[in-house]
């Protein structure tokens, strides 16, 4: 175990602190930071703000110019060794001439982990790593997800009233929660890889699951990325004419149906579609897929039943809640469509924060996995 | 509109401050303190702590002596004029010479109300009330609705999962909560006048409402005071062996029934009845009648049913409610039985107050009245 200084925690909290600016914009490559340290004083700093561009080091580097020489580099993640969309960090900063590099956490992915931080030592860099590692595993959940369990992690965002309820039975539900949290999910929804929901949400709903916040309001310098909006669609019942079609942004229909004639249509309207066998989608399968197109971090926006299987069959790993200050009575629709008989089938949850929201309160939760 | 000045503030809320210290003793008493000022300094303070005990001006003067003599009192409560189970407390201003009173509210009771600073005016004392009000009328909700609308301030008591459950469909519930949400219940029965359930949770669920904190852990000085528990029972099923009657503490029931034999058998027991016509309880009805046996302030721990009763009557003022971080699922029984058919039915609430306790949270809500 390593001991690390107070002074390495300070600069990898900056490290972290300079990786959360890409929250809304590296997809689908992880949020990094990197402080460049020589003599007390930091010398260079960076972050990775998008795909394609340069990773944090990198940015550090050029920041720091002649001043890397004999630096300490802290990085929110072990620098790569391989030559992906760009050259690897880890010969970039052997060429510099970093004396060390403290990384807060390996490579999640189980076949490179550790080759970057063995190519720094070779060339007689002194390393370590699991400097605030939590804190960085919280930076990049999705990364992490799609590399450790090979699906992305799934958020859920839901929004209730005071006894759990979300429509009342005949579907009246109109808005539960008022403005100020409705703007909050967009946050959420800007930070994901992709929005997932399903066929009858589609048709009673008519959502559009963009994210309608501008980069100002998201605190970034580039375009607003939308994320891919993911409808789970067995049937290909998805009408020509929704709204979704209407908005900036991908849409990718997952489908066990074979009528390649409404195939053709929704294609011809820039729909993509993936093909399924069986008559019903699997969760675990739908997840697998959306790896392979680079969703790591999924933001589900469905209703009581396609929720409740999340949950059920394993596949949740947050909740996002939000709850409004009102009793909508035990007639009213159910928050999961989720039958349990006993006590002992309960659904464990760590509530981490609860905040007032506007008028509602918004509650995140984790889903204990067994 | 009086003017109050940053000093004035500063000795009310000492004064308030010291009004709680009888949160869990003055029963059926309101809570009040009192701070005596000369010259800017504080030259006596004291609050009630027991009814038939001194009130709050008299331990203030006391504790003064002779430089009560010129000096402004701070009251939470308009000091009273009449005899009661003490002489009246604007008397004794007068006799020491005090020279101003302040009062954070006059007394809510529309047939006494202002009579006590009438009767200081009188006398040459200059009177202002108002200030810091609101915070004077959170001490004593119970009171101020014994006296402004004839019925206790009814706290609903309930506790749920996430999802807005209490038990399993098939009763299934043991303990939602766990030990430190139990042990806070506690603390809002003790300072009840009464704790009021249904018949249907005495034979269910076998509790004995009873106060179980020490006087230490409840802070205070004198005996523990145990609530009247009040059973609302119109068939009279209450049964012979209930452990209700094993605790300390009084046992009210409320009935419809005439069933002699039952009533003498109870009686003998020590239970205390009430006997209503009709043949069910209703709870208006009920209210009235608990404000005659001096319970201003009524903690309802009851199931579904009866606690969706008092929303559905508007006759629910708060809502202390316990959040289990689990899911029990859409099969699970609801918070409250209260069948509505449109968002417009809603019950709002406004939640002042989330926090955690132990794993669990609690929220507090009060109802908005119309």
């Amino acid at each position: 175990m390593s001991v690390f200084s107070a002074d390495d925690q300070i600069y990898m909290a900056r490290a972290l602190q300079l990786a959360r600016y890409g929250l809304y914009t590296t997809h689908p490559n992880p949020r990094v930071g990197c402080v460049l340290v020589r003599a007390g004083q930091i010398v260079g700093e960076g972050w990775h703000e998008r795909a394609g561009q340069r990773h944090a080091e990198i940015v550090a580097l050029q920041a720091a110019q002649a001043r890397a020489q004999g630096a300490t580099a802290y990085v929110t993640l072990e620098p790569c060794s391989h030559y992906g969309r760009t050259p690897p960090c880890a010969e970039a900063l052997v060429q510099a001439g970093v004396t060390k590099v403290m990384a807060a956490m390996v490579d999640p992915n189980p076949l490179v982990a550790g080759q970057g931080l063995a190519r720094l030592k070779a060339a007689g860099i002194e390393t370590q790593s699991g400097l605030m590692a939590l804190e960085a595993r919280a930076l990049n959940p999705g990364f992490i997800s799609s590399m450790e369990r090979n699906r992305p992690f799934v958020r859920l965002k839901m929004a209730m009233s005071l006894d759990g309820r979300t429509a009342m039975a005949s579907g009246d539900s109109v808005w539960i929660t008022q403005e100020a949290a409705r703007r909050d999910v967009q946050f959420w929804r800007a930070q994901a890889g992709a929005i997932l929901t399903g066929i009858d949400t589609v048709l009673m709903d008519k959502p559009q699951l963009n994210v309608r916040l501008t980069a100002a309001e998201l605190g970034i310098q580039s375009e607003v990325r939308q994320p891919i909006r993911v409808i789970l669609d067995s049937k290909l019942r998805f009408p020509l004419d929704a709204p979704l079609l209407n908005t900036t942004g991908k849409v990718l229909i997952y489908t066990c149906s074979r009528d390649a004639a409404k195939m053709a249509a929704l294609q011809k309207l820039g729909v993509n579609l993936r093909q399924f066998s069986g008559i019903r989608l699997d969760l675990s399968t739908v997840l697998g897929a959306l790896v392979l197109d680079e969703i790591n971090e999924l933001h589900v926006e469905a209703g009581a039943t396609l929720s409740g299987q999340f949950i059920e069959q394993g596949l949740a790993d947050e909740l996002v809640l939000y709850l409004a200050p009102h009793l909508m009575g035990s007639a009213a629709r159910p928050l999961f469509n989720l039958p349990l008989a006993t006590m002992a089938e309960r659904y464990a949850l760590n509530i981490r924060d609860i905040r007032a929201v506007g008028q509602d309160w918004r509650i995140l939760a984790d889903f204990q996995q067994e």
